[in-house]
């Protein structure tokens, strides 16, 4: 049958204790959430959620086409300015997912005869926009600006390296100075995948890129999600105008993809506005996350220091991490459970995430609770 | 400088008369729209926008994580199971993008040693999946069971042949029947894009794999979008469980995506309802094309009999195709304009889309213009 081979794939993953299955959420769920990346609470705000309302009843259910036809609203340039402009950048282009918005970066600005220098620990969108670029990929240690120093040694032509800010699984930083200037001594780009850090990190949330001076330089180039932060749904890349012009007329991904809908522009939309006008959420996100590691270490936890919202816990093996998050959340916890080949290093962990709205109440039982059904 | 190797390329596109620029639309506009691909006039029908929002207060803004974590609501699985019974298969899994569908269903079903066989007219986003997949692409001449058995021949392992239902770009269908017979002799499972199909083609718009008599077989896999038919954003792959609970384990833009907006899921879901409750609509958007076809030819010009609901006519130049558009905008008509790279032949057209709500005086409207403004 043409699709036999599978089902021993299936057998095989059956024994490795990696099965995933997909575990429908009811709307009003009583579960404490540390497994969201809803890092600003925005998602469930009344705002947020009447914006996205507001925006399929003016603009319609869909976009209706790619963002070169009729694709693109006045809802989606306004987004986009104001996006640039809260970051710090000349322009922006709208995705509709942070996925599409990595491949277009990547693609786009490593061409035939480019070379691309990707940090080891990057997120499989990254990656994947690695495999479809033309340019050439070499791999470098994890947050090792000599790493990619060495590896754009000797190389003519056009080049980037191409990091996460906020690493997805452990909740570290890259080095953005670093990276910054080993690109800078090459001439190389630098393209930034900032998903776990706007809205968290830099003044009022505006980003990694911008706490580290690299917002509106004319070789930086960085991509945000407006799914994680922003409460919403799609991705976006930010940089100099003409690099947007550049993945208009290039990424397919921009290019032959419907737009992204209207109510995830309205939703993103009044996400960014409200969090201009509340920039305190920004840092409460991150005082949740270090208030959540020092308690959990605090209990004899491994736990990674978290440099932005995320905080990862150890597990012994993916089928401890598997029960250690069902015993969670049979005791009213939601975390993440992060298995092979969702990790680089194969190791499995308890994923969890810190919200600005999470009170110290929450972070105590939650700490509790993980610890008390530890494997 | 770092990214000054992308001027020569906008140089060398404003020289062929390719450059791409965005005109966001007004919420109402007075344009006669044959550029969307809102092929039943639903994404602006108030049920499907009260949808959006309605799923919007209920669910949040976003989905606020990936499918396996906390990005699946009981609204994902409702329109799952709605899908696919509507289309004829086992299961449905929600992507949040067609493109993504699209990686992922030929990512999945093409692993290291198996042969990929793409149809030379394929969307760009099945060529990306080829690209992206561990297995080895053959190119087939377009449309041609026999180039896809000749090009499966002689394979062991598993193989799988990709096409489009119904192309993009001239509106032309794809063979299923043969497809699906070369594909028997050989083994191979057969992934078809269904993205122009859905809800115009089949018995009440169930798509053209249904009109095939391939729904429901156990070597067929379909991926379809939310954001044409359905008014909506995001895609679906539809197949056998198993190879839907395959891509839920392995597919990485399944795996590393945040899940599809809620508001999405909602529109979705509401017109496809709507659209059983009014199946005739899937019948008068091919209606509407023919009738368009048929004026268009009366007046002279080239345009391609179309076999679901896009009508393409041929322009003599990117530069001719771009003034034509612009003309009939001018006189009040929307149309896509189609030139190199987005056209496999380097052919640029001006591509009409028909809608099931167009009335006879609107399609003849359009076409008085198109021949006025013709060059």
């Amino acid at each position: 049958m043409a699709f036999g081979w599978i089902d021993e794939q299936a057998e095989l993953r059956r024994r490795a204790g990696l099965v995933r299955a997909l575990r429908p959420r009811a709307a009003d769920t009583p579960l404490l959430d540390l497994a969201s990346n809803d890092y600003l609470g925005l998602a469930r705000h009344p705002e947020v959620t009447e914006g996205a309302a507001r925006a399929a009843r003016t603009w319609g259910g869909g976009s209706t086409g790619s963002r070169l036809v009729t694709g693109t609203t006045e809802l989606h340039a306004e987004l986009e300015r104001e996006l640039a402009g809260f970051c710090g950048f000349e322009a922006a282009l709208v995705f509709s997912s942070g996925y599409a918005a990595n491949l277009a970066a990547v693609t786009a600005l490593a061409p035939h005869g480019s070379r691309i220098v990707s940090d080891a620990g990057n997120h499989a969108s990254l990656i994947d926009g690695c495999r479809l670029a033309r340019g050439t990929t070499r791999v470098a240690a994890h947050a090792d600006p000599d790493a990619v120093r060495k590896a754009l040694d000797g190389h003519r032509g056009p080049a980037v390296a191409v990091s996460d800010t906020v690493f997805s699984v452990d909740g570290d930083a890259a080095p953005l100075t670093g990276l910054a200037a080993a690109c800078r001594e090459h001439g190389a780009g630098l393209v930034l995948d900032d998903a776990h850090g706007l809205g968290v990190l830099g003044d009022g949330g505006r980003g990694a890129p911008y706490a580290a001076g690299l917002a509106g330089a004319d070789d930086v180039v960085v991509t945000v999600t407006l799914s994680k932060s922003l409460g919403s749904q799609g991705g976006a890349v930010l940089g100099p105008a003409r690099v947007i012009e550049h993945l208009v007329n290039t990424a397919r991904t921009f290019v032959f993809d419907t737009g992204l809908a209207p109510a995830a522009v309205g939703a993103a939309l009044t996400a960014l506005r409200l969090l201009r006008r509340e920039p305190g959420r920004a840092a409460r996100a991150g005082e949740a996350a270090r208030e959540l590691h020092c308690r959990l270490t605090a209990a004899g936890l491994e736990a990674v220091r978290p440099d932005a919202a995320v905080v990862s816990v150890r597990a012994p093996s993916p089928e401890q991490a598997v029960r250690w998050a069902a015993d969670c959340r049979a005791a009213g916890l939601a975390v993440g459970c992060f298995r092979p080949p969702s990790v680089p290093d194969g190791v499995s962990r308890l994923r969890l995430t810190a919200r600005a709205d999470l009170s110290g109440a929450e972070i105590e039982r939650a700490v509790r609770v993980i610890g008390e059904t530890r494997p």
